[in-house]
């Protein structure tokens, strides 16, 4: 992860593409006029702000700005561009909306950032085969509000509002994975533009069924490739119906372990349900402030059930009947709308919540996930090791002010918290939010260090160093720890293969 | 297809292994030897009829025996004998239980048959995390047989008692995978021996938690990849809470339209059922003899509910409402286990079943799958061909005897029935079992050109070819129809990169 500290790498380039010092980044007026050639003059820009603005995403990894960036309104625009960069021996990198967390678009040897936003068609809904075609621009909010009369949603959510091809991507997941599955199970088909321009149907053109047997898994493999391999320029997405019913709770815990416990128990017992979250105090406590909650300031779980009324009640007795097994717990159901989209916004805004818990601060996030029997042991060990980090905390950090509603973890606030932990625990995967002073470079090497950490623990666990977020710039050494060599080197040669000049999106993944 | 047809090609070597003619196929004694050296003498037949039996699944391929087969009893063994084979340039071809229906086993190019069923434990199971680690000679029911005890089971259920590690490498489904998924959803983790010897796994060693972000998804590309990139010796699979209660139905239909149309209803009211079965009139006529039920003779939905007693009350009703809202039918709730397994293994014998309409025939089975909004224009498409082919039927072949219960498709078996019709309609796969007379190559070329035009009929309406069996060594030009040039080069791209000899299992899915 040393590349945080690192500045941009501005080398000597022998592409023909670049010139030594040009007014366009290290493009060449020529290459330049060719982009503009291909998606119109107004869709290409090298201003520095336009490029900065797409240097980064909402990770601490530092701003590596392409030297130009395109906005392409069509499938062949993208597939000339593809054909343009890698004829020139200029690296491509797609863009969707800038929300990912591990450094996916830095522009680590400058190139062509493409960013595939303008591209924002729903192509074909087939409501019957509960199936969407979109465009990248597309994203997950503005799917479901386009579904809305149907009765059908996509259930994926990883919180921000992201693209869906750019969450095809990165293989995203979200709140809902523990039922409805991650964007690996969601997605039927994709469109590709390779590294040379071709278009690739992963399942064939027009294809929408669910799963076959024909041939290799192309879908399986361009799904969490990070765009190492190709431009998604279209994604057919699955569609469930959207329940009947719903109803959210939150259930008060004494103990992480208790907490964690009543989430195995649940799922043993079968209960269908559909989100199942966990906070920690400190997580719980920053919600309380920044979303108005009131809630107890304890290890949480945050719980949703979909269903008819009759399957809802049910599932609602079991939970409890499961939960008081563990001890005591302060139940409260969310049955109204109003009240679950009030919860759920507090969940969601859970990243800025933790941010306000240190003005100033950045956020570094985690992804680890483990088998579930090995949850509350790795997540008890992860609280030891924050509560160690914030009573040894750096002096210069402003205090964070009283907690709200007195609770068991209130008076661990007294100090500038260092992290938060919120997770998909149903999965077996959490995040821990680590505020860290951007200035403070001491800061910075001790948050690298404590996900590092983390991270081989969750490997040494069975598990793996992202579920969610990918590898991107941040977890190369982590993933070689966790598929070994010959994982490596498999991984190697198809990239090898599909991009021989390794000019997609390079340096992420491996 | 035109391999049905050919006879095996015992082509001229210059493979170093091979001599010109050895007493051992064309292996020469020395490297008969080598591989006894690895897996012991017992271990290791080169006799003309053990070949045989492994030259052949339970398709209409013909058989093209393997040069010697071995037993390999671990992992360093079959590591050992890749090595062996690819650096002397002999084929290598995995063997499992030989229940595939695609050719997968036969020795096109003749080679090392690797039988795994030798290697048989069950390595680790961790009920806790809903995983367990099988060796590629336990089988779906061993399995489950083993899982008893401990409240959960596996559901992946193709009608044979495959092993689980060949249902991985053909990305095997079933009767199950509306609710549960096909092997693509259930595989965790895969311990492959590439071709030249190196052990991989593709989720990284020991790893057995659902999904990663965590680099290329190497776990998806090996499933379904019919061991034409590697020998797959362990497989983490993911286990499942046996349901609470079940209850299964039968629904017999005036029309394969009505049957349809409830399937998709019963699908849109998130109803979520276990199983979705359809059989036409043909295969239920051939089930009550063989299996001697005593169902209408008419096109009929097999189904199966999971879930607690009180889920299950309101699972069946909302089903009912559907199916009442379709038309007149007849339903047949089944709540005993007694009643339900006679319904399942009914069920399961159907290839038996529609073998027992003609005596002496072989069983030739399509596998395609549709959009569900396709699926009945598809089924009744194909159900005028098939009996515009019955009424034109061979003179030769065996007259099927009487309907028996009355209903409504029992005067059609009043001539030689050419085929049934039975698919898992909750994902628009279904297949036709033709019964051909093996002795009567027309017969057989007319099989071949009903299935060809019967795959089109998918492709046009954004189906796949097949949805279950795999590509194998029959459906190649169908693939290519399927997933397009780009497609099918990509395909070979990767394959040349992990196979760079063309030695592992040649011949088969490209």
């Amino acid at each position: 992860m040393a590349n945080l500290l690192r500045p941009a790498t501005w080398g000597l380039f022998s592409w023909r593409g670049y010139c030594s010092r040009g007014t366009q980044g290290r493009l060449s007026a020529g290459f330049v006029e060719a982009l503009k050639a291909i998606v119109g003059s107004p869709h290409v820009s090298t201003a520095a702000v336009v490029r900065e603005q797409h240097g980064h995403d909402e990770s601490m990894h530092m701003c590596q700005p392409p030297d130009a960036v395109v906005w392409p309104q069509n499938v062949e625009q993208v597939s000339q561009l593809a054909a343009l960069c890698y004829g020139q021996g200029v690296p491509i990198i797609p863009f969707g909306t800038g929300s990912g967390l591990e450094g996916g678009v830095c522009a680590v040897q400058g190139g062509v950032c493409v960013n595939l936003i303008r591209m924002d068609r729903i192509l074909e809904l087939n409501p019957e085969d509960f199936s969407v075609v979109v465009e990248p621009g597309v994203t997950r909010k503005a799917l479901n509000t386009h579904l809305r009369d149907c009765g059908l949603w996509f259930p994926v959510d990883p919180g921000a509002d992201a693209s869906l091809c750019g969450m095809a991507a990165t293989g995203a997941s979200g709140t809902n994975s523990v039922r409805y599955g991650t964007m690996r199970d969601n997605v039927l088909n994709l469109e590709v533009v390779l590294p040379g321009g071709r278009q690739l149907h992963t399942a064939g053109r027009g294809r929408r069924f669910w799963k076959s047997a024909a041939g290799y898994n192309l879908t399986g493999l361009f799904v969490g490739s990070e765009g190492t391999l190709g431009l998604i320029t279209a994604a057919t997405l699955r569609l469930h119906p959207v329940p009947e019913a719903t109803v959210a709770a939150t259930c008060a815990f004494p103990t992480i372990q208790a907490a964690v416990d009543s989430t195995v128990h649940i799922l043993q017992a079968a209960v269908p349900v559909a989100r199942i979250e966990f906070l920690d105090e400190v997580m719980m406590d920053a919600c309380n402030r920044h979303s108005k909650l009131n809630c107890y300031v304890a290890p949480t779980l945050f719980l949703e059930f979909h269903g008819s009324e009759q399957a809802l009640a049910e599932q609602v007795q079991r939970t409890e009947e499961v939960i008081r097994h563990n001890g005591d717990s302060h139940f409260s159901w969310a049955k109204e709308a109003e009240e679950r989209s009030r919860l759920w916004a507090a969940r969601h805004n859970a990243w800025y919540a933790s941010l306000a818990l240190r003005p100033g601060c950045k956020g570094y996030s985690t992804d680890v996930c483990v088998p579930i029997s090995r949850l509350s042991e790795i997540l008890v060990q992860t609280k030891e090791d924050l509560e160690a980090w914030r009573l040894t905390g750096s002096a210069s950090l402003p205090r964070a002010p009283g907690a709200g509603r007195g609770g068991a973890g209130a008076a661990a606030l007294s100090f500038g918290p260092p992290g938060t932990v919120v997770g998909h625990v149903g999965d077996g995967n959490f995040h821990c939010i680590l505020l860290v002073d951007p200035e403070d470079p001491e800061e910075l090497l001790r948050a690298q260090a404590f996900a590092e950490q983390l991270g081989r623990r969750a490997l040494a666990l069975h598990g793996t160093c992202t579920r969610e977020h990918g590898i991107g710039l941040g977890k190369r050494q982590l993933l070689l720890e966790e598929v070994g060599v010959v994982g490596m080197e498999t991984m190697r040669q198809l990239k090898a293969t599909l991009d021989p000049r390794g000019l997609m999106n390079p340096g992420k993944v491996l």
